[in-house]
C-alpha cells in the first residue's frame, strides 16, 4: 500500500533546522564516492505558459528506497495568486521498485534541501569569524538561506539586495521576525560586496550579478540561483581567479551552473576536474586553505539531495506512526 | 487538491476496448505534427536487483494537462511473488504546474496504452483479409496485444511462440477463456512466421528471433518487445529489405529499438527518415501501398500515448463523480 503523506503533514515532520544538515551532507558524500546511479536531469518547458517541470532522480547503492521527483516551476504563478514552484516526490522500494510513498511536498522538501545545502556550504567553506552576510534576491531562497546560514554562522549584520527595494524592504521586515540581527537594504551590489564575508545569490538572474573586481579576499560565495542553462549571478572571471571552486555536482555545473559560463567564455578548461562538496565534507583541507581564500560553492541542486530528505521524511513518518 | 485514483478504481474506469484506439491514435498524430514537447526517456538503472525506473513525459500544445509516468520494471519480482512491472502517472495543469491528479495504476495504463499501439500499427499497416497471426512470447504483452488486435482484424488462427513451451500452453488455456479462435503451440518460429500474416513480437529478447528468410510477403510485423538499447526480436535485415519500416517514434526508435540494430549494422542510414505511425494515421496511403508490402511497426514506447491516456483517465474519472 502507498502512503501519500500530504503537504501539511510534510511541513510538520520536517521544519527547517539543524538535525538536516548531517542527512543532506551524507547525499553528497555517497555522491562524491560514486555509490550514487544519478541520471541527467530530464526538463520539459512549457513555454505558452513561462513553465516547466523537471525530474530528478538518484539511487544511493546500499540504501532501501530512493526517490523520484518532479519539480514544476511556473514564474507568471504569483500573477495568479498561485505560488512558482511545486512538485511531489515519490519513494520506491530498492529492491522490488514498489512505490513506498507519494510525498505531496509541492516544492517544500526541494526548499528546504536546497536551504541545508546552502548552509553546508558556508559550514565547510567561509571563514569561521565573519561579520557580515550579504544575500542577493529577496524570494523565498533568499529568506530561507539566511535562516539556514544562521545554523552554521553568526552574522552581525545582513545586507540585501533586490533588483526592486521594496521587495527588499519586504524581505527585511518578514526576516526580523525570525532572526535577531541587524538588516541594511544595499542600494548596490558593489557596496555589499564590500562590506560581506559571505554572498549568497538565489536569483534567476541570466546577467552576472557580482562582478570579479568587487569580491576581497576572504569572501565565500555561494550561488544557487543558475540551475538553467541561460542563468548566470556570478563574473565568469570570479570562477577562473577564486582560490577554490566547489560544484554541488560537476557533471551538472558544466551545463547548468556557473561553471558553464566560465568554460564558454573559454576561462576553464572544460575537462578541468575540481573537488565536488561531497569531497570537501569528507577531507575539509581540501577546500578553504587560508582566511584570504576566496572561495565559492555553485549549487545546481541534485538528487541525492532529493532521495536524502524524502527518506528522511518517509521514516519520520512511519515512526511517527508506530 | 489533488485527486488520487487507486488501481481498482483505474481499472474499473479503462477496460481494454476499442473506444481507446482514437484516444491513441490522436496522440500518436499529435507527436507526427511536432504538437508536442517530449524530452528524452529518463533511465534509472538498479543493477543490484535487476530492476529499472523510466521516467517519460509529454506535453500536447493546446491541450490543458499532461502527464509524467513513473514506470518501474523489476525482472526478478516474480519470484517473490510480485508484478515484474509497476509505476504510476501524475496528470499536471499546462497553465499553472498545479498537479491534478496521481493515477497509481501500477504499471496497467501502459500495459493498456501498449496494446492499444499494437491495435493501431496492425489496423493501419495490415492486410485486412489475413487468416492466422503468430504471438511471440507469452507474458501480459502477448495477452493483451492479441486482445487488442481482435478489435481490428478476425483471426481463424493464433499461433503462439514461447521459449518455454509449457508458458505457451499456459497462454493459450487463458486465451481460450477469452477468444474465441484456434490456438496452436508452435515449436518453431520458422513455422509460425509460415502461417502467420501477422507477427507480433513480446519478448525482452537480445537476439533476434526472427530471421529475415522467414517473413513471407504480405506480412505485417510489430514488434514491441524492444525498449531498451540491448533488446533486439528482429533480424536487422529485415528493416532493410521491408517495403514499409514505421517507428512510433523515431528519434527514439534509433536509441532504443529495431531500427537502432540496423542502424548500428550499418544497414540503414542513420539520416534516413521513415515515417511515423502518427503520420500513417494521418494518412494511410503512406503505409502499405500492395497485399504483398512486408510492414514493420516498431513500438518502444511514448510519452504521448502515456498523456493521452492519462487524461482520458482523469476526464472519465471526473465525469463519474459528477
Amino acid at each position: 500500500m502507498t502512503d501519500i503523506l500530504h503537504y501539511n503533514e510534510i511541513k510538520k515532520i520536517i521544519p527547517l533546522n539543524k538535525s538536516l544538515i548531517p542527512i543532506i551532507e551524507e547525499g553528497f558524500i555517497n555522491l562524491s564516492k560514486n555509490k550514487t546511479v544519478t541520471p541527467p536531469i530530464m526538463r520539459l518547458d512549457i513555454e505558452e505558459f513561462y513553465g516547466e517541470a523537471d525530474v530528478k532522480a538518484a539511487y544511493i547503492k546500499g540504501l532501501d528506497s530512493f526517490a523520484i521527483k518532479i519539480a514544476v516551476g511556473y514564474f507568471n504563478n504569483p500573477s495568479k495568486g498561485l505560488p512558482s514552484s511545486g512538485g511531489l516526490m515519490v519513494l520506491l522500494n530498492s529492491e522490488t521498485g514498489v512505490i513506498k510513498a507519494i510525498l505531496l511536498d509541492q516544492g517544500y522538501l526541494t526548499d528546504v534541501r536546497t536551504a541545508i545545502a546552502g548552509a553546508i556550504a558556508s559550514k565547510y567553506l567561509s571563514n569561521l569569524d565573519i561579520e557580515n552576510v550579504g544575500i542577493i534576491g529577496s524570494g523565498m531562497q533568499a529568506q530561507l538561506q539566511l535562516e539556514s546560514l544562521m545554523m552554521v554562522r553568526n552574522p552581525k549584520t545582513v545586507y540585501v539586495w533586490a533588483r526592486d527595494q521594496a521587495k527588499a524592504d519586504k524581505y527585511i521586515k518578514t526576516m526580523k521576525m525570525k532572526i535577531n540581527v541587524n538588516f541594511i537594504n544595499s542600494k548596490n551590489i558593489q557596496e555589499l560586496c564590500k562590506n560581506c564575508q559571505i554572498l549568497i545569490t538565489t536569483t534567476p538572474s541570466d546577467k552576472p550579478l557580482i562582478k570579479n573586481d568587487w569580491v576581497k579576499k576572504g569572501t565565500h560565495i555561494t550561488a544557487m540561483g543558475s540551475d538553467a542553462e541561460h542563468k548566470n549571478e556570478i563574473d565568469p572571471l570570479i570562477i577562473r581567479n577564486c582560490d577554490s571552486y566547489v560544484p554541488d555536482k560537476q557533471s551538472q555545473t558544466i551545463i547548468l551552473g556557473e561553471l558553464h559560463h566560465a568554460i564558454k567564455n573559454g576561462l576553464i578548461n572544460k575537462d578541468k576536474k575540481f573537488n565536488e562538496l561531497g569531497e570537501i565534507i569528507n577531507n575539509p583541507t581540501l577546500g578553504r586553505k587560508s582566511n584570504d581564500d576566496i572561495t565559492i560553492c555553485d549549487l545546481t541542486g541534485t538528487g541525492v539531495q532529493d532521495t536524502a530528505i524524502a527518506r528522511h521524511t518517509y521514516n519520520l513518518f512511519i515512526s511517527n506512526k508506530i
